[in-house]
Formats: structure tokens, C-alpha cells, sequence
């Protein structure tokens, strides 16, 4: 997905977060640089394909670097910008929310 | 989208919000509530199909509620419930985060 601004800051934030995977890739990686395979694993039920997309868009958008480590096997490394790192508050407000929500007698 | 339970509050309110779209009709009912036509108007660019469906899924998951007025001709007015409400520190943390995001120089 390509960079395009919006005028409003909710728009534009809802626009960067596409999907709900990133929300979780974001949660995964505030406790430090993940490899794909990681991701994969904790990310619950995420295809391939969706994973390697989402994260080529988060990095296009400035939110986490990729360092491919050139060993044998080679490994690549995911990790947060200071940019993606401000998506943490977003990540523990929808971990608060999100126990209301399981709480709450719907 | 019927609801579904699971373990990590993250994923649960990620899975809650799974498209964008509800994230802009949480802004454009914090303010009170708005008919189906407002929401069309406000929330940009969305199909009457997509918002049909997302507000659906949004009643299900109790975070609006939907009152239609019996008049001539009747119309429909979408409101926030108290969980619901829950999720404008969300939208106002994606705020103050899209800011930052249309002022970093990428």
C-alpha cells in the first residue's frame, strides 16, 4: 500500500492500519526485533502471504526496518521505528478495551 | 461477524474492529448519534454496502445501538453504547499517533 495522506489524523492512522494483523505484529514486536518465522508463529492463523504483505506496507509506511542478516542459513530481522514504536499506547488502549469487551455480558 | 472468543485482549478488540471503516464511524458517532445517510456523507469514500455491514457487525458486537423512527418517512439513527464509547480513547490515540505520522518526514 502506497503512502497517501489524508487530512484527518484518524483517517490517516486508520489508513496505515489496514488490517487487523498489523495491530498484532505491532504487539509482537514492542518487546523487540522478530524474525518472519516468529511472526508467523504468534501471530495466530496468519497466512504467509498476509504476513509478508502487511509487513512490506508497515514498512513502506515507516513503522519497523527489515535487516536481513547475511549467514548461513540467512535470517531476516523485523523491529519497530520510533514511528511504530508510538503504535505501543494504541496496542495497550486496545489490550484495555479489549478486556471490557471480554467482560462485558453481551 | 459473529463474536468469537479469544484468548489475548489485543487480538480480541483487533478482531472487533477488523476493518478500518469502524474506526471512522466510532469518531463520527462520539459526537452523538447520526443517521445511516450522515455516516455515508462523513465516513469518505465508503460503499452503502461496506457501511451496511460493518454497522451490522457493530450491533452484534454491542458497541451501537440502531433505533428506527417510525415517521414519514422513517428513518435510522445509530448511537454508541457504553462499550462502544469505550473505544473513543482508541480513536483519539490514533489522533494524536496520525499526527505524528503525517508530520514525520518519510
Amino acid at each position: 500500500m502506497k503512502r497517501k495522506t489524508v487530512a484527518c489524523p484518524v483517517e490517516e492512522a486508520a489508513y496505515v492500519l489496514n488490517n487487523p494483523w498489523k495491530i498484532l505484529i505491532v504487539r509482537e514486536l514492542c518487546n523487540g526485533p522478530r524474525r518472519f518465522g516468529e511472526l508467523r508463529t504468534s501471530v495466530n492463523n496468519i497466512s504467509p502471504r498476509v504476513l509478508s504483505g502487511s509487513l512490506r506496507d508497515m514498512e513502506d509506511n515507516g513503522l519497523l526496518t527489515k535487516k536481513i542478516y547475511a549467514e548461513v542459513p540467512p535470517h531476516t530481522e523485523y523491529a519497530l521505528t520510533s514511528l511504530g514504536q508510538g503504535l505501543i499506547t494504541i496496542v495497550n488502549e486496545l489490550a484495555r478495551w479489549g478486556l471490557k469487551y471480554q467482560e462485558a455480558d453481551l
